[in-house]
C-alpha cells in the first residue's frame, strides 16, 4: 500500500525525464552507431567460425559469491544483488564468464569440445558513473572452451587483435597487445626472493595498478609489501623491456614453463602479425586466470587500457562438472567506442529511405499506405505520409529523409489507376500504373 | 563479511548449473533461431522507415508507479524492484511504453514528428513461470509518435499483421486482427444502460477477461457487476458479430465519434489486406489506451492472443511536456517463435564454415591460423583445427562443420611454400601457392 500512496502523491508533479543514474538513453542516432559498431564486430567474430550464446541478465546470486567471480571484491561490493518476490537472491550478471561455465557444464558431457563461442550481453557494476565508467554496457566475450594447449591462446588473442585492425581498420602501430602469464611472476618470487611476500594477494593487486599511478608512488607501495631488497628485485623484474631482457637479468626463469609456453605464443602472434609485447608488470586482478594473460592498450589517441583476457582452465569444477580448459576476452562498447572515435574510425549508420509516398488528398491517405506496402515488398525501404501534402512538401520531406523515389497520389492517379513517380536525383517525372509501378525503382532511369 | 562467510560455507558444494527461476538460457541452436526470427523482423521494419532506439532496462520506480504504467495492477505486484547501494529504488522495465513516453518528452521540442520508432527491449515480471509466460522476454516495441490522425492506427495495425504475413509467410486465414475502440462501449454505457455502472474498472476488467472463460461463467460475473436488465444489454453488445450488427442493435452508437473513426480505420485496413475483425469485447486491461486498440488472435494453429497495442496520446504529459499522440503494438519474442513453429514457419539459423585449416603437425598449428586469417580477409568464414589431424580426420571435421573446402599445411607444404586445397563437393585437390590461395575460393572448381 505505500507505494500505492506515494504514487499518489507524486501523481501531481511532473515525474523526471532523466534515465536511472549511470545507463544511457539510445535515441535513434546513437542506436545507429551501436548497431554499426555492433554489425562489425559480430560479422568479424562470425567468419572465425564462433557461434552465439546467449542467457537471461539475471543470475542466482550464488554464481558470483562463489570462486567464479573474476573479482571477489567486486562481486562483494558492486554487484546488483536483490532479493526478489519469493525470496531468491538475484544479481544482475557483472560479467559473463561465470554464466558460460555454468551453461558448459550443464552440458559438459554432450558438447563437441572444442567450442568458439561468443555473445554480447550487457553487464552491471554499481560504481560511481565517471568518464568510461558506466552502470551498465554491453561487452564482446569471445571463448574457446576444451582446448588445452596454446594454439587456443594465439588463436584469441589474434581474434581480439584483428577485430581493430580487420573489422575496424585501425593501424597496428594505435595498439599494442601486452601479454604475460601469471606463472612468471610466481617463479620470480619463488627463485629470486629472500622470502615469500608477506600478503601475495595485496602485492599483485598493488602490480595491477603500476599503470595507473608515477613510478614513486608505486615504490613506495612495493616497499610496504616486500622487504627492501626484494622490493628493489621486483621493480628490476616489472621493469625488463621484453621477454629476452627478462631472462638475461633471471635467468633461472628460462627453465619455467609458463616462460616456454609465452614463447612459443609470442612466436605464433609473430607469424599472425598481432602487435605484442611481453609485459612482466601485467597482472590482470582476478582470481580465476591461470595461464597466459593479456590487455590490449591503446597507445595512440588515447593512452589506455581497452580489454583483455586470459586463460582460466577449470572454472567449470565449481558445478561440479569436469574442468574445462578456457580462454576468453571481454571487449566493452563504451571503450571501443572510444578508441575507434580518437582514431576517426567510428562507424556510421547508413539506413535511408528508398521512398516516399506522398497522398495529395485526404481521400488517397490508405491508397498511399497500399503503394507504400508494395514498394516494401518490391524490397524498397518506404515511408507514406500519415496527413496529405502537396508535391512541393513532398519533395522537401523526401529530400530530408534521403529518398531517391517520390510516388504521388491524388485524385487524378487514383482516378486513372497510375501513380505518379519522380526520380529526385534525375529530378525526372512519369506516370506509372498503379499495379506494378514498384518494378521500375529498381532500375534508375539513365 | 556476510556474504563471504557464506561463499566460504557454500564453495564444497557445486553450485547449481540451473539458470534463475523462469529465463532462457540460449544455447547457440536456440541462439541462431532467436537471431534469425529477429533478423526478419528487424529487417521487415525498417523497410517501413522504423528507426531503432534503445535505454536501459534499470528505469527509476516511479515511472511505472505513475499513470505511465500500462497497467497498475502489474507495476504494484509484478515488477522487479529494488533498491541500489546508494538509496535509489530501481525497476527492471515491465514493458517499453513508458521508457518511449520519457525519451519522447525529453526532446519533445527537437524531435522531428511524426516519427516511427521500434525497439527490441528484453522486459521482466515476477509471475510464476508456466508454458509461454517466463519473467524475461524480448519484445519488438513499434511506435508512431506524433500523428493523431486514424491514418497511424492505420499504420500501426497494418505493420503489426504484415510482420506475419509478409516477413515469415504466415497465411492471412491463420490469425484475425481484432480491433475495438474504448469509446464505444462507454458510449453504451452512456445511452443504452439504466444507470453508470457501479465499479466500471472491475467491469472492463471482466470484460477482458471473456475470452479466458466459458460463456456461463462469464455472464454469472457481469450480473454481478451490473443491474440484470443492463447485463443483457451489456451481452447482447459484446456478442454481435460486426460493426454493422452492433450499429443495427444500437442505432444511437452511429454517431459516436469513435464509431467514425473505427469506420475509417476498417475501410483503410480492407484496402491494405489485413485480416481485421470488430470485437465489441476487446478492452485490453490497460490504462493508457485512448483510442483504436487491437489484438492479433491466432486462428489455426495455436488459437490464443499473440499480441496487440492501440492508441496512447498524451502519455508525455506525465513528465510535463506536451502530449504526443501516440499508437503502437508489443510482439513478444515468446508468442511469436510459438505461432511460427505451430504453423511450421520458424526460420533456421544458417551459418555454416566455408573452410577449415588442417595443421598436419605440431610445427604448423600458427601456420595453420595464418591460413584461416587470409581465407577471412578474403570474407570466408574459417576455422583452424588447434591441434595437428590427418588428412581423414580433417576431412571428417570439415564434413561435421558443413565446410565446402578443406586447407592442410603439413611439413611438405610448410617446405614448398603451398598449401593443398580440397574441395569436398567435388573431391578434387590441387595444391596452390601460399600467399593468394584464398583467392580459388570465389571460383569454385568445375
Amino acid at each position: 500500500m505505500r507505494e500505492n500512496e506515494s504514487s499518489n502523491a507524486r501523481s501531481s508533479q511532473p515525474l523526471s525525464v532523466a534515465p536511472y543514474r549511470g545507463v544511457r538513453d539510445f535515441y535513434p542516432e546513437d542506436m545507429g552507431v551501436f548497431r554499426a559498431v555492433e554489425a562489425r564486430v559480430r560479422s568479424w567474430i562470425e567468419r572465425w567460425g564462433f557461434e552465439e550464446y546467449g542467457a537471461s541478465l539475471l543470475e542466482p546470486a550464488e554464481l558470483y559469491e562463489a570462486k567464479a567471480a573474476e573479482n571477489e571484491e567486486i562481486a562483494r561490493e558492486q554487484t546488483y544483488t536483490f532479493t526478489d518476490r519469493g525470496g531468491r537472491r538475484v544479481t544482475l550478471r557483472p560479467e559473463m564468464t561465470p554464466t558460460l561455465a555454468r551453461l558448459a557444464a550443464a552440458r559438459a558431457k554432450s558438447l563437441r569440445f572444442p567450442l568458439r563461442w561468443y555473445s554480447f550481453p550487457n553487464v552491471f557494476r554499481y560504481e560511481r558513473p565517471q568518464e568510461g565508467r558506466l552502470r551498465e554496457h554491453w561487452q564482446w566475450n569471445c571463448d574457446i572452451l576444451g582446448e588445452p594447449g596454446v594454439s587456443a591462446d594465439i588463436e584469441i588473442i589474434t581474434l581480439a587483435s584483428s577485430i581493430l585492425t580487420d573489422a575496424f581498420g585501425a593501424p597496428r602501430e594505435s595498439f599494442e597487445v601486452r601479454v604475460s602469464h601469471r606463472g612468471i611472476l610466481t617463479a620470480l618470487e619463488g627463485e629470486y626472493l629472500s622470502e615469500p611476500p608477506p600478503n601475495p594477494t595485496r602485492l599483485w593487486a598493488w602490480i595491477d595498478r603500476k599503470e595507473k599511478m608515477d613510478a614513486a608512488q608505486f615504490t613506495r607501495g612495493l616497499r610496504d609489501l616486500l622487504p627492501f631488497d626484494d622490493a628493489k628485485v621486483m621493480e628490476t623484474f616489472l621493469e625488463a623491456g621484453s621477454l629476452d631482457e627478462t631472462l638475461s637479468l633471471f635467468p633461472r626463469l628460462a627453465s619455467v614453463s609458463a616462460v616456454e609456453l609465452l614463447q612459443e605464443a609470442q612466436e605464433g602472434l609473430t607469424l599472425l602479425g598481432v602487435p605484442w609485447r611481453f609485459d612482466a608488470s601485467l597482472v590482470r586482478g582476478f582470481n580465476y586466470y591461470t595461464g597466459i594473460v593479456f590487455e590490449v592498450f591503446a597507445v595512440s589517441g588515447l593512452r589506455r587500457s581497452i580489454f583483455g583476457g586470459g586463460r582460466y582452465d577449470g572454472l567449470t569444477a565449481l558445478f561440479g562438472a569436469p574442468p574445462i580448459p578456457a580462454v576468453g576476452f571481454g571487449l566493452g562498447d563504451v571503450t571501443l567506442t572510444a578508441f575507434l572515435k580518437a582514431l576517426g574510425l567510428l562507424p556510421q549508420s547508413a539506413l535511408s529511405l528508398d521512398v516516399l509516398v506522398v497522398p495529395l488528398g485526404v481521400r488517397q491517405l490508405a491508397l498511399a499506405q497500399k503503394h507504400a506496402l508494395s514498394a516494401r515488398k518490391a524490397g524498397a525501404r518506404a515511408v507514406a505520409l500519415l496527413a496529405p501534402a502537396s508535391p512541393k512538401e513532398g519533395v522537401g520531406e523526401a529530400l530530408r529523409a534521403g529518398a531517391r523515389w517520390v510516388v504521388f497520389v491524388g485524385d487524378h492517379e487514383e482516378a486513372q489507376r497510375i501513380v505518379t513517380l519522380k526520380h529526385l536525383p534525375t529530378r525526372t517525372q512519369r506516370e506509372a500504373p498503379e499495379e506494378g509501378w514498384e518494378h521500375l525503382l529498381a532500375g534508375e532511369p539513365a
